[in-house]
């Protein structure tokens, strides 16, 4: 049965502009903005622009991100995203926000941004961050974190926020991207649909194939 | 006599890179991290890195966000840099922060990143907020943000913020740049060392040169 | 009243890309050519392309480079632009041109190319050219140039032309962009439709706010 | 008359998205993919992208590379080219392949890919390679390459591969572009179409125009 | 207990420019070649360059991707790379290549490449591959690959090769960078040194703790 | 025997930066310049850079781009570049020059530059200009350039000028690298060092092999 519902949910709407076959124009920016049509038939990398004499100031504009995001799911923590999805003006411009909430033990689990470098800073709360460097080391960087402190997650590696305090925790990341793309290790690995065979699982995680089919029922 | 000197101390801490004849690698990552190495005497674009087996978890971390700078200056505002000179696992990241604090009436004056695109989230108070498009419209985009707004500013585009509220503001800025760059287009123009000649500015401003001469003794 | 009004319309040649909101492909050639389609309806980041079988010679052509420009205007200089808005086939390439004409003391007032590299030959004629850094050195580099001398503006920097001599000048500018786009500092500033409000720039400029009244005046 | 028709034939294949006046995206990605929609009416710098709900399994799909292209014909040599012409999944990916088959003295003759390097991997046979670099030196990198080498064209460089052995060689090679281009000098300069004026060609081979001609009459 | 080794050691040399705190140049080619300097003490993004004088053909040469790699580990698979770290040449050029053997049930388990895209060509045998696209979706295309197919694995996202069949596999694999970067993740979960805390992956995997003290002991 | 041995001289200087396994940094720039340091030992992509508070205006700036070069050569033209080995300040800012001076009937023959388009402007006589497209179609655009005319050879084309008037004449080609490269085709393919084999090239152009060693004698 489903569980990171409501996080999940946060990164569909993170990862919209992808879900939608939604494509975009390119960071390297050719007049002074590309603001996205979201109602252009146009699919190409990125988004469409809206004609220039059309574009109004809420297009760079988004509120709301000072409200708490709604943590009732099983990981305890959910992603409120600022991203080519809510704001159109950030088209071609390569960059992103979102907002992160996590109760005590909330955890935004392991997860890589394909398209994008984290830097997340801590505005309530303590939090215990990670990330792991790729083969053959695997060398995890962990480190404490309270507020007002500020932490990177190099481009595509994998990487964990875990609130180990007592209180809420709330967190604001910045990506390098208009559309930074979430994959969350559990969710692509274990929930993958239709799911990946379970003996190509249990034999990466060496594991029995029925703790696999225990895992993937989670998801 | 000097103005705008904390902003501008602040200012020169978020050039540092460049004021040091700093120099770095690329933005198209060659492997997972190459955290800046300030000791090196290399001189690239970006910074060389440090040899991965000495990079430490503290290299990709930051404190004192929380902390307001000091705003006792004549724009009352001031900029809190976090990129490149103070975080060195930002090098070839693409991606840096500010914070910035104003007082009532504070401003945050026109100028450019000429390497960045910047999106601003209002954590305390009330800004007015703008952008100027290039020529031929020099089209002004402009808003009141409260607490919890995000904003947009192409890259490249002349732009400020002014606090029109009675408390203090603050904001937190994320750019598209590991060095973004600042150009206060007031200390570019009239403040410029050795000084731009001042009937090149009174024609530029159709003004007198005796106002421009005034102006210069401000920078 | 209107000052600039020739070079503007000159510059807004120069930006008509971005006026139409016109949009176009990318500086990663993906194909041998990708010629600016003027007539489609389509807008993407620069512009789109013609079908490749309906591309012309005349697409990668221009003439009249050799013709100075009106420089009856009040800065006594004249911007004739050669960029994607005049020859279509620049869509994607990343260069384009511009011839620039001079009364004595005529000025190319202080401005930035957001999106360009500039390097300037004199043709006839002498300048005294500058360029200022960022923040917080705000350095001026500066020199007198001759015919057949060349000097580069880097990307983003504020940057002027003065003829200081007693003959006509004439230069021809190479811009790193298909689109480099003009922001003119004095009417991004004081020229901003609708207008900066005037406690913003005399706060900026350290000035009196009937100074700005009245430079504002002019634009 | 014709010569390397069949070759020019395959490599009519592997130009496909520029012949057809194709246009696509960019490859600074901004989505998980963004397939080719061959139908679409819409170009742009690479492809427009199909909806993400409509993209298959098949889209990233080649079969068939296992198999001899023909080599009947003058060079002696076919490439079978799997490029976004053949798999719309590679639009704004970056990366394409090619395989060649070359008859004992079977020649791919001097070539540049304007937008590729190439790492080419002998599968059976032997190949004499070899490239050359750009003034003034002109220098030739030569090599015997037999069953499991490997060898790096870098990009834009002259450079062919020539069947020195007495059975049929095969070889694959992996290309930096979704559309590497293929310019045979033979073809570009004495078969372009319109032809280029023999005097030029005389000229700049140091030949007679009657030798000019002879070999035009080839292509 | 150590699984994967030999999988590792593979993919420890297709890391090694990182695991060496290696550093180079840029994609975006400003010279013929930048052939890979390993002598040399300087680090960059990627790696700096011998003198041109010094190149020699080797540096663009590789031999024996004809031979079967030891695939006698736990996965049944091994990966013999060649990237930077065996081909000097390949410095700032953006491709790389692989060859992976499989036994019979061999895995080369979920992975992904944080700067590459894969392009993969199956040379003997059969393989069932799939990837999986990032949230919410994590939709998993899958196909049986048999020799001469080709498949198309889009950058950063996760995905595998298994063997099928009864005969051994063998599968070149393309990609998009001269250092791709590797994160098996199993690996970089469970493997991670220092451990990733067991609270955190139990959580994140909706597992008892214990479950992931068992397979961290596998790694 | 020698021929366009003026001309390579000038494109000798044209590939410095490479002829002397110089290297540099790249052209997405990370502080607002980065100005050649000629005597680095330091090789990396492009070249390394002087420390900022060394840099002086001289390092922006080039003169005599009004005399004629020398034309007395074979093909009766010379280049006169002002690209990274004439202007250190050039480096990372992805743009340069070349005055190329004609006398009637010279040639600047069939080249490529591997990484940069060309837009040329004519100042003086009269020019017959053409590039080529890529295989398949080998498309010859042409076209008569008179005073004041602009053409556009788009990047990594075959392409040539050569002056079919009765009086000398003159052009400025402004290049999209801050190291365009050249590759005269004859010189590359005849004038290798060491020598393309004989029989690769007879076979190549369709000619007998002693045609070939008469071409190859001249260069």
């Amino acid at each position: 049965m489903g569980a990171m519902r409501v996080l999940l949910l946060a990164a569909a709407l993170l990862a919209l502009a992808c879900s939608h076959g939604a494509t975009a124009s390119d960071p390297s920016l050719l007049q002074d903005f590309c603001v996205a049509d979201k109602t252009s038939q146009v699919r190409v990398n990125g988004l469409a622009c809206k004609d220039a004499k059309d574009v109004v100031v809420e297009d760079f504009f988004f509120s709301g991100l000072h409200v708490a995001g709604n943590t009732s799911n099983k990981q305890g923590a959910v992603v409120t995203p600022v991203n080519i999805a809510q704001v159109g003006g950030l088209n071609t411009l390569g960059i992103s926000l979102a907002r992160i909430d996590y109760t005590p033990s909330g955890l935004n689990p392991p997860h890589t941004h394909p398209r994008s470098t984290e830097i997340l800073t801590v505005l309530e709360g303590c939090l215990e961050v990670g990330f792991v460097t790729s083969n053959p080391e695997n060398k995890h960087f962990t480190k404490v974190l309270n507020k007002g402190d500020v932490f990177v997650f190099p481009k595509g590696l994998v990487h964990y926020q875990f609130n180990n305090g007592v209180t809420n925790a709330v967190a604001v990341a910045a990506l390098s991207s208009q559309n930074p793309g979430v994959i969350t290790i559990a969710n692509a690995v274990f929930g993958a649909k239709p799911s990946i065979p379970d003996d190509v699982i249990a034999k990466a995680f060496q594991v029995q194939k029925n703790t696999v089919d225990f895992i993937q029922a989670q998801f």
